[in-house]
């Protein structure tokens, strides 16, 4: 039946997500791409800036497999490199902007990034992690190039006041601008001398890498995600479909696009020849006033955004005149926070992911059969993490230890486990963990869930040791490792404790070394402030005499996440002080 | 960075649509998958019975990529069958019911089906069929085996009369019943015995063949058209994308699935959870019923029951209570139809494909700046045959002779040319005609067309010899054949002739041999309903002294078309008799 049936040029296309963008400028040249304060783009004008930025890249000496890295909020650039970059066969490295210098550097010199575009906002840290790279003697690499993304927007734009949102920070690129360093190249110099009839690589094999993102992971050095082409391709396709979005849609960046590429999204919005509207804070003014002016239809964010959006202040809130779309994922939303979101005009959908999933691997799809239901009823099942999408397709919950199949009752705990084209291709240079992380044919999520009858999934606990605090993963090894260094620290463990604002925050047990007792919770706090990113220091530190331990010598996390169940965080108060001390 | 980056089982799984139904089976187990007059399945039933059936195929012999033909309407079983036989590693040929026994025979034998699943209605066809494969000395291929498929509605269901529209042919699969063959197969049969724990059989490459479907196509041999696993599962995606079609559809079964896998939505259905309403016959009282029981809110069409749906009489019509989706192709429809459907409930969007492109390959999508435009300019646009779905994402219009693109100025026409993962793995057992169809890195549609500024296409004219005949291809070379053999037949030409009801029909221009002055032309069309499938019979035959000839002998069929589209065939009267005899 094969005889004859090779693959043409004409009907074997390698799966590339840079299609989509190439069918937006074919098929929808005139309309906007992308509008950021008082720039906007057209499809058209998108792809040629793309095509300038790929040929200027390989000016630079970018070949195939290359990694090009970028610091940037949501503003057009790191749009733009989603496509340029794949265009020049290099792989695109979207770096978290909340990290500090120190895990910077490590991402640099892990990845081997050949360019690192910086936005002008993040030039200091980037600056200060070059250093440490450049000092640091076991590096792997050399220091990559810099590329300075300035301020795009003016305030001087024709919409006025409105859309000077993006000006808070004018001050310091204008500084940055005038003490500029000679042998810096600029993004916008790069699409200007670009080459408008630049021809994209061709990809030979869509099984290549596309993109790297770093996730804090659950060992102590950073591990990078790699995408393929069809992966990338797959999952955009998927969760389109899995979220419903229609054509023209009108997406606010209210999620990062360095998380997991904005779940697709970046490549998402040009599939569905929508319009993208960058924005480089996320503050409930912000999001209000792009939803009005703009007619937002979609958005995706970490539900610390649906605090930010219900907390506007009354001069800042709209009243929107239709429904807002919104995916949120991270930690179930609490129904009182949906029942609201709804009044507000946002429709909220729940979902579940890892960077390993490319975003979102469990979607609660509505069912129609859900209408008749209570509120009640429908928030509980809108709280659970639902049916995985096309591109995952398969994904079941296992005992961890006979790693067979719990039943489905909605009870039963096990592994969560899932495969499919939507699944990474594995981790950059470490063979070790891919292999462990693909072990008997299933993708290992490390979370605990349950399988309700409906076959719908919900998560119960975590295997793996992850804050998950306002939308990003800290790795609690990694925050232990640091306070360990520390000169007093005999013993550290870090688990989440519930935050009312941020969904988990780290909590640390240390165990005196006895050379100083006089060192206090707020000591110990400076200090994490000194050597870890903000988001990853600990809201609490509780001085124990020991951990609790197995008989083989493993800390117990699971009592000490019991334990920090109990504090009140937010009057930073034991509720029962006693606790800890009887406890341990 | 490919390094240890091997593809694992839990990341890459070859594309399949199985992998739709596996999942609906899983996430939407108890929604109904099929009505059929009184009988009802859920997508848990329709997975089960799909895997006995392939069980049971596998029992009967069928292996890795034997061919498995069936000639149905659409009902369940054909439906199931789009499953069921690639689960077993089989390639699906749905055979068009309106064949005759000659061409049926002649599919039969060029494919090698191992088996031939016939619904009752198609008994003595089939038969017929099997006949003249015996009778053929030069037959390549053994008989195939026979399964039955009987009448698994009953009129006695719980619906009542409404439902009993399937059974008007009850009578003739009672005959059949009480004289069935001992050595004959059941369907019901099939699925009674298989084991409903089957495991599907592995795809271990996505470019196998999944389906095989014959187009009348340009020359007089019926050539097959293979679908990939692949090219079948993204048209899927990019199908439900293109047309918009949300979750939880209720798709009425108005195509016949024979023609290109109903336009993927056989395997579209089932990714989007849907219903499938299966109907044996396609008339205006069927059409309504089905709507008004069943809330349909989806269906594809050829034009032609557009017109079934318009001409509906009083008692048969139903006011609509939301509005139903109406994917049409085949021809344009004409703004007066257009606005007579949408005021009956239908919204028409209106495309373009071939059995090549595994349906439409164009898609005329609205753009939201056109809801400003009149009616009439709405129409104009609508009418376009438009733009490219993802899964084709590359068309173009080309000069015959030098191959480079048209431009864009909605005058210039050139081929249509058309490329990606949504054409066809190649024609079966043709080398040449593959090759051919591929040349210079483009499929070549053989139509002739426009792009317009913004990028849509509009079909002007056809290359090809192929006339479109209510949503039937009919291939006038073949046609021509038939009439070349008739005794008294010298030369012929078959050209496409206006219809107001099907579109076009053939019409014949015939020079007599002189051997029978006498033949008229109801003795030609008698002889051809004796010799084709009815719908292939011209509707005009028009004797001629001569046919009109370029310098190197070829027929002029342009002259003969622009002839053609003078004749009044609904009076069956020449308007100008005078012009055939004064003008050859």
């Amino acid at each position: 039946m094969n005889k004859y049936m090779n693959k043409y040029e004409a009907n074997y296309a390698a799966l590339t997500p840079v299609t989509f963008l190439k069918r937006a400028a074919k098929f929808y040249a005139n309309r906007t791409s992308i509008i950021y304060g008082g720039a906007r783009f057209t499809w058209r004008q998108t792809y040629d800036r793309c095509r300038r930025l790929a040929s200027s890249l390989q000016s630079l000496g970018i070949a195939k497999n290359d990694v090009v890295s970028v610091l940037a909020p949501n503003i057009p650039a790191l749009y733009e490199m989603h496509f340029a970059v794949p265009m020049a066969g290099a792989v695109l490295n979207s770096i978290n902007t909340r990290l500090d210098a120190n895990t910077l550097k490590s991402i640099l010199d892990h990845s081997e990034a050949k360019i690192l575009f910086v936005d002008y906002e993040y030039i200091p840290l980037a600056y200060e992690a070059l250093r440490l790279l450049n000092n640091d003697p076991k590096r792997s690499t050399s220091k990559p190039s810099i590329v300075i993304i300035t301020e795009m927007d003016s305030p001087t734009n024709k919409h006025g006041k409105h859309e000077s949102e993006n000006f808070e920070t004018m001050a310091s690129v204008n500084a940055h601008q005038n003490k500029k360093c000679d042998n810096e190249l600029e993004y916008k110099d790069l699409i200007a001398m670009g080459n408008v009839d630049f021809v994209p690589i061709k990809i030979d094999d869509e099984w290549d890498p596309i993109a790297l993102n770093y996730t804090s992971g659950t060992t102590s050095s950073p591990k990078g995600v790699v995408y393929s082409y069809r992966g990338a391709y797959l999952s955009t396709l998927s969760m389109i479909l899995g979220w419903e979005m229609a054509t023209e849609p009108v997406y606010l960046w209210s999620l990062p696009m360095f998380h997991c590429n904005g779940w697709t999204f970046a490549w998402g919005v040009a599939a569905r020849g929508g319009t993208n509207v960058c924005i480089r804070n996320t503050t409930a003014s912000i999001i209000y006033k792009s939803i009005a002016l703009h007619g937002v239809t979609h958005m995706c964010c970490a539900p610390i955004v649906l605090d930010i959006i219900r907390e506007a202040k009354p001069n800042e809130l709209v009243r929107l005149t239709s429904q807002v779309q919104v995916l949120t994922g991270g930690s179930p939303p609490p129904p009182g926070l949906l029942n609201e979101m709804e009044k507000l005009g946002f429709h909220i959908v729940h979902g579940y992911g890892l960077t390993e999933s490319v975003g979102p691997a469990l979607v609660c799809e509505w069912q129609k059969e859900w209408d008749g239901l209570s509120q009640e009823e429908q928030a509980q099942l809108k709280a659970r993490q639902g049916i995985s999408p096309l591109s995952i397709a398969d994904v079941d919950v296992k005992d961890t230890v006979t790693m067979q199949s719990v039943p489905n009752d909605g009870k039963t705990t096990g592994e969560i486990v899932i495969r499919g084209s939507g699944i990474m291709k594995g981790y950059f240079k470490n063979e070790k963990a891919t292999s462990e992380a693909f072990a008997n044919g299933w993708f290992h999520t490390g979370d605990v869930g349950v399988i309700h009858p409906d076959g719908y999934i919900e998560l119960k606990d975590r295997l793996k040791d992850v804050i998950i605090s306002g939308g990003e993963n800290i790795n609690s090894v990694h925050v232990e490792g640091v306070i360990y260094r520390h000169q007093t620290v005999s013993e550290v463990a870090v688990v989440a404790m519930p935050h009312p604002r941020w969904g988990e925050s780290p909590c640390a047990f240390v165990v005196r070394s006895g050379k100083d007792g006089s060192v206090t919770e707020q000591d110990m706090i400076t200090y994490c402030r000194n050597n870890l990113p903000h988001y990853m220091v600990p809201k609490k530190v509780c001085f124990v005499k020991e951990l609790p331990k197995t008989s083989t010598g493993k800390v117990q996390k699971g009592i000490l996440r019991a334990m920090a169940k109990k504090f009140d965080v937010q009057n930073d108060l034991l509720l029962s002080p006693n606790i800890v001390a009887s406890r341990l």
